[in-house]
């Protein structure tokens, strides 16, 4: 089969062959993710025992149930650990989805990694509720314009942060409530013990600002360190307001886990997505050969929206 | 009736007067802890609206039930955000514990708020269970003694750092499993990625060591910063084992989630003391109008047990 590895090149190799609990999906299209820029970088290798074919996330049909129940035929979403940039994977049973009602299988290959990784942080680690007031830093971006529409169908206050007035304006589209252009203003002065969650990609530069950001018993989540890793953290400031600070990656979490996910958030996210209360936006779409480009395109930070490799 | 003030003087003053929800409490004993010290140091003020009275725990029998179908007589420990070094104290009724079966009211005095103060992080905040690891630092101060026995009781592997052989010996007598002496060994290069749960007093200092120290999936709860407020943390360590940084105080908490934590206590803790597996050790007693005596015995750092002032 054709697929796509770590130095973006388009090369022939061997279909995966199944292992215990997996199926094989034939890929109709890939998402690419930021994840997936810093593996082509050499920062972000597979785990242990994982694909060494790009690629985090898809969706296909089911070429081979191998020994689970599913049926070959069935179209599926995949979240996945590597392998999504090929024709064919081979996915653990518990990574797969359903195609959300009103989405194509193409248009579900952009939302499985981006749905779970906002789910499982806002939803399973934070616990977000209707009311809560929730600061989403990058807020045009994949995780960012995802994580907007999702907090405004729960009934949560939504607060962004971006670089520029059209992001801007791309985010209160989506229906965010507060703007900040963080080149012109501090978020911490201008939303004080305001956020009962942030969800942060800057990391170590922000730290100080998220915490005197955050209301009682609030969440600060870090699901990258765009700006750097390390940052000073104030305990005093924490421990009266009852603070937490979570740092977390989807990909790195054991099987069993990222099962809990993809089931919690088929169940909490899906129904959204299929009431038409989140949309994906898909800005660009590449064959597989032209991963470079697609890569590229996303390195260049002007789009909006969601990068597809099609695939078949 | 007499009380202690914050420049812990014995003076006169009226007895409260109760409010919606609370009772009147004639105190028999009061334990000291290092918040009073704080608080008479002028660093650890009263939340507002609660008493000016120095005390956060104390122990004794119902003078005047209120609006409560508490009975007058009833022997009760309370869990106070003030008040407690004094012959009365008024009391919400959701901060009352009951008196464990095998314990005297005075050495009730000396449990309560240590037990919340250890239930509501490692229970109910870091979710401890049978078989988990759990790093204490300060193992032989009044927190650490509890704790180790709590955990230990509870299944857990404990691992405690002290800052002389004859702390870790008491530890090991407690049921420590693995003894560090801060001042010879770094518990970092000791026990890497060891603990599914850290509780730590000494704050920033530690931060960067207790990231290391920590078990994927776990939680550092750091519940005082005797070391000082502020540390360097690494988002990037704690990103790929899912790490959380917890920071905590009890008296601030409003009075419902007290009364949530005190229930939680009762239920979960209680049991342990009742069946003897945690021993509170009374290391010292003195007379209500003593509280300076008393303050400077804990500041010495001289007892490993709990200091009491004995009032009626």
């Amino acid at each position: 089969m054709k697929a796509i590895n770590e130095e973006l090149t388009f090369y022939d190799t061997a279909s995966p062959t199944l292992r215990d609990g997996e199926v094989l999906v034939k890929v109709a299209a890939a998402g690419v993710n930021r994840g997936d820029l810093m593996q082509a970088a050499g920062k972000y290798p597979p785990p242990k025992g994982e694909s060494e074919i790009m690629g985090l996330e898809c969706a296909g049909v089911i070429a081979d149930p191998g020994a689970t129940d599913r049926e070959q035929g069935q179209e599926v979403g995949c979240l996945l650990a590597g392998g999504g940039y090929a024709e064919y994977v081979a996915v653990p049973e518990g990574q797969l989805t359903p195609i959300p009602e009103g989405l194509t299988v193409e248009e579900t290959a952009g939302v499985v990694e981006v749905a779970c990784t906002v789910w499982s942080n806002l939803g399973m680690v934070a616990g977000i509720q209707e009311g809560d007031r929730v600061l989403i830093h990058g807020g045009s971006g994949g995780i960012g314009s995802f994580a907007i529409q999702m907090c405004k169908a729960m009934g949560c206050e939504v607060a962004v942060t971006a670089g520029s007035q059209e992001k801007l304006e791309y985010c209160r589209e989506l229906g965010a409530d507060v703007l900040i252009n963080y080149k012109e203003q501090d978020f911490a002065e201008e939303l004080p013990e305001w956020s009962d969650t942030i969800l942060d990609v800057v990391g170590g530069p922000y730290l100080e600002q998220n915490i005197k950001a955050l209301n009682t018993d609030g969440h600060l989540i870090v699901i990258a360190v765009q700006g750097g890793p390390k940052g000073t953290l104030s305990l005093g400031r924490m421990m009266p307001r009852r603070l937490s600070v979570h740092a977390t990656t989807l990909r790195a979490r054991p099987r069993p886990m990222k099962a809990a996910i993809v089931a919690s958030t088929v169940e909490h996210v899906w129904p959204l997505i299929e009431a038409g209360k989140i949309t994906p936006n898909i800005s660009a779409r590449f064959p597989l050969a032209d991963a470079k480009k697609a890569h590229e395109h996303l390195d260049s930070g002007a789009n909006t929206g969601k990068i597809l490799l099609v695939v078949s």
